[in-house]
C-alpha cells in the first residue's frame, strides 16, 4: 500500500469533518488524517457530535503506536485547552506526532494555541493546505467565532414571479415535497430557527427538523426562536409544543431598535451567547426585509417553484431599498434542482457602510 | 472517406436547418444533407432567409451528379407548390434521388403532399429519423402552423423576489448587459415584439432588435406591436421612430375581449395572418398577466437578477389566479446564466379546460 500526499489527506479530512455538520455545534466540524512515516494513512477521524471526541483522538486511538514519527493532518488548528475533553494538542504530543499539517487557524479566543504548544514540544507545524476548502466547510462556525454573533441564513420559498402565498393567501403547497425535505434537512445543520410573530399568527408552524413521511422528529432539533416584540405569541402556538426548546424573544428581554421593536443585533448577540452558531431565518417577509436592510443575512436559500401567481403577499417586504440602484445585491452561487423547484443559493455582496 | 448513417446525416441537418432561425419566418427552418449510394456526404444545404432557396436546392446544386441513386435526409417534409421557387419534391425526383428521409412531416396545408408526389415517382420516402429533435429545432413553426396562431413567448425580467423595478419605479438595470444583450439576440429570432400600452407610457422601449454595444439595428427587425385598446400610443412614441415597422393593436381594429379590451386571441390570429409565426411578449406586467390567464402563452423565459428590492411592481399582476391550486403551472426546462443573471426557461403545463 503506497502513501498518500498530505494534500489528498487534507481533502480527505475536509470530507470526513464534513460528516459532523448539524451535531458538532457550539464546536466546529473538524476531520483529521494521520500518515505514518512513510506516508500510509495509520488513523481517521472527525469530531461527530458536541460532547463527543475531538477529530484527533479518534484518529489517534485509531492509530495507536504507528501515530509514533508521523503527520497529523487537521481541518482546523488542534485546540490546547481542556474541555469537555483534554487539549488535543498535548494527546498529539505525547502520540510523538512529528509533524501537523493545519488547513485554518482557530480563531476561538479559548481554544487557540495549539500550534505554539505543540511547536514548543519540538512538533513542526505548518498552517494553510487547503485552506480555502478547509474554510467552506466550516464557514458558519468561523464567521460566526469570530465576528460574535450566528452565521445566518434566510430561506424562502416563492413562485418564479416573487409570491410567497396565493391571494387568499393559501400557500399549501407552493413547493414540492423535495423541496420541503430539504428544508428539514437544512433545519438540521442548524443551531436555530427563527420566525417573526406575523408567520407564528398567519401560519402556526412548527419549526422543527422532522421526517416529512412520517413526522419523527430528528434527533437533535435547533432552538426555535419567535421575534416577537410584545409577546404576542398565542400559549398554545405549536411552536410552544415542547418538540425542542423555544424562545420568544421579547423586547422586554431583547431590548429594542430604533423602530421600537426588537433590536436584532442584540438578538444575535444573545444567541451567540447561547452557544448558537449557524440560524436559518425562515421569514415572514416582513422580518426577513428588517434583517436584510440591516445587513445581517449572511447567505439566501431561495426555493423557486415553477408556478406563476401573479397577486398574493411577495416573499420579502420592506428591505429598506427604495431606489435600484440600493438593491441588494447578491452573488449566485449555486442553482440546484431539489424536486421540480430550484434552489438558489447567493451570497449578499459587501456593501460600503 | 468513409459514409455516414442516415441517423447521423439527419444530426448535421437539424444543425445546420438551425443557422436559418430568426430569418426565415414566416418559412420553417429546413436543413438537408445529400448522401450518394455509399453513405458519402455530397451536398448539405438549409433554408437561410425568407425567399431564398430552400434547404434541398441548395444541397442539390452541391451534390450535381453525384447525388443521382442517392438519399437526401431532410428535417422537414420536401414542399410540394410553387412558391417563391419551385417545388422542391420535383426538384428531388429531377436530380434522381432514389430515398428521402424526413425527420417531421410538413403541417402547412398548402405546401404539404412532397411525400406522395416523391412515392407517385417512385422514390423511397421514409419519415420519423430523429423527430422530437427535428421537431423540437422548429417548435416555433410548427405550433403556430398546426393551430393557426403564433407561438408566444413571454419574457420578462425580475430580482430574485420577484419585482421589475424598484419602489420609485426605477428599472435601469435591473439586469446585467449580458443578459439584456441575450433578449435582443431573442428578438432578432421572431417575427414580433409585443407590449402593452402601459409599458409604452411609461418606459418609451424601442423594442427594435440591436447591438447594445453601438446601437447599431439588426438586418431584419421584427414586427413591433403594441396592444393599446383606446390608440393612446404617443405620436411622437419610439415604437413609431421607423426604425422598424409598428402596429398600434386597438380594440377599433382587432375588436373587444369580454373585458372591453384588445381581444387577445382576435390579435394573434391577425399577428398569424401577418405571417408571424413566433412572437415575444415583452410586458407589462398587466399584459403578461392576461395572456396567461387566457393560456396563450407557449413559453416563459424569466431573466432574474441576483438582487433583492423588497418594494416596488411585480413582474406579472393579475394573471387570473386567486388561490394556490389554480396557480399557472410550469415545467422547467433550462436554467443557464447570463452575465450575472439567471436565464430560466419553463413551459406551461397544458391546463384542463
Ligand atoms: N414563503 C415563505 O418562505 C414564507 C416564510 C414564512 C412566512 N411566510 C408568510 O409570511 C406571512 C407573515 O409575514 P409577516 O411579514 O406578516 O410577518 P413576519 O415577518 O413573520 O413577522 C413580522 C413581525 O415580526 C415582529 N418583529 C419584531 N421585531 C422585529 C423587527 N426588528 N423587524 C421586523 N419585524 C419584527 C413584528 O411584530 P411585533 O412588532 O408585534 O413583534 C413584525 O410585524 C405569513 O402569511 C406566512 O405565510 C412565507
Ligand atoms: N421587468 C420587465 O420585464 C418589464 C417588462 C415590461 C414592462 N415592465 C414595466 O411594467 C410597467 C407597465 O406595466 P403595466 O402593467 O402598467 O402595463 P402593460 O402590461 O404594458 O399594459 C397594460 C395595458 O395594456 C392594455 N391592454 C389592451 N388590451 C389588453 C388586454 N386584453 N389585457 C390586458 N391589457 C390590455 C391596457 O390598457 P388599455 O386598456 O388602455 O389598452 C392595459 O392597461 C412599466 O413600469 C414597465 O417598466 C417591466
Amino acid at each position: 500500500m503506497g502513501g498518500v500526499s498530505v494534500d489528498e489527506a487534507m481533502r480527505r479530512a475536509i470530507e470526513l469533518g464534513a460528516r459532523g455538520l448539524g451535531t458538532t455545534s457550539p464546536n466546529p466540524v473538524v476531520g483529521c488524517v494521520l500518515l505514518d512515516a512513510d506516508g500510509v494513512v495509520v488513523g481517521e477521524g472527525f469530531h461527530a457530535y458536541t460532547g463527543g471526541p475531538h477529530a484527533e483522538i479518534v484518529a489517534l486511538a485509531q492509530a495507536g503506536e504507528r501515530a509514533r514519527g508521523g503527520t497529523a493532518v487537521v481541518t482546523l488548528e488542534p485546540c490546547d485547552h481542556t474541555g469537555r475533553t483534554g487539549p488535543c494538542s498535548h494527546a498529539l504530543i505525547r502520540a510523538g506526532i512529528a509533524r501537523v499539517v493545519i488547513a485554518v487557524p482557530d480563531p476561538n479566543p479559548v481554544a487557540s494555541g495549539g500550534a505554539a504548544t505543540l511547536r514548543a514540544a519540538g512538533v513542526r507545524v505548518e498552517f494553510g493546505v487547503r485552506a480555502d476548502e478547509a474554510e467552506a466547510g466550516n464557514v458558519a462556525w468561523l464567521t460566526s467565532m469570530r465576528r460574535g454573533w450566528p452565521y445566518l441564513i434566510w430561506k424562502y420559498a416563492a413562485t418564479l414571479d416573487g409570491r410567497s402565498a396565493a391571494a387568499d393567501g393559501s400557500s399549501m403547497w407552493i413547493t414540492s415535497e423535495a423541496a420541503r425535505m430539504d428544508v428539514h434537512a437544512l433545519r438540521g445543520t442548524v443551531d436555530a430557527v427563527i420566525a417573526g410573530v406575523g408567520t407564528v399568527l398567519a401560519d402556526d408552524p412548527r419549526l422543527t427538523a422532522r421526517n416529512l413521511r412520517d413526522g419523527t422528529l430528528a434527533i437533535r432539533q435547533p432552538l426555535r426562536v419567535v421575534v416577537d416584540s410584545a409577546g404576542r405569541t398565542p400559549a398554545d402556538a405549536r411552536v410552544r409544543d415542547g418538540a425542542a426548546r423555544t424562545w420568544i424573544a421579547t423586547v422586554a428581554e431583547v431590548g429594542a431598535g430604533p423602530d421600537g421593536r426588537v433590536d436584532l443585533p442584540a438578538l444575535l448577540a444573545e444567541l451567540h451567547h447561547r452557544g448558537v452558531r449557524a440560524a436559518l431565518l425562515e421569514g415572514g417577509p416582513r422580518l426577513a426585509g428588517a434583517f436584510l436592510a440591516a445587513g445581517l443575512v449572511d447567505r439566501v436559500v431561495g426555493y423557486v417553484a415553477p408556478k406563476l401567481l401573479g397577486a398574493g403577499p411577495t416573499a420579502l417586504v420592506d428591505a429598506g431599498v427604495t431606489t435600484i440602484a440600493d438593491a441588494i445585491d447578491l452573488e449566485i452561487t449555486d442553482v440546484t434542482r431539489v424536486g421540480s423547484d430550484l434552489r438558489i443559493t447567493a451570497l449578499p455582496r459587501k456593501r460600503e457602510a
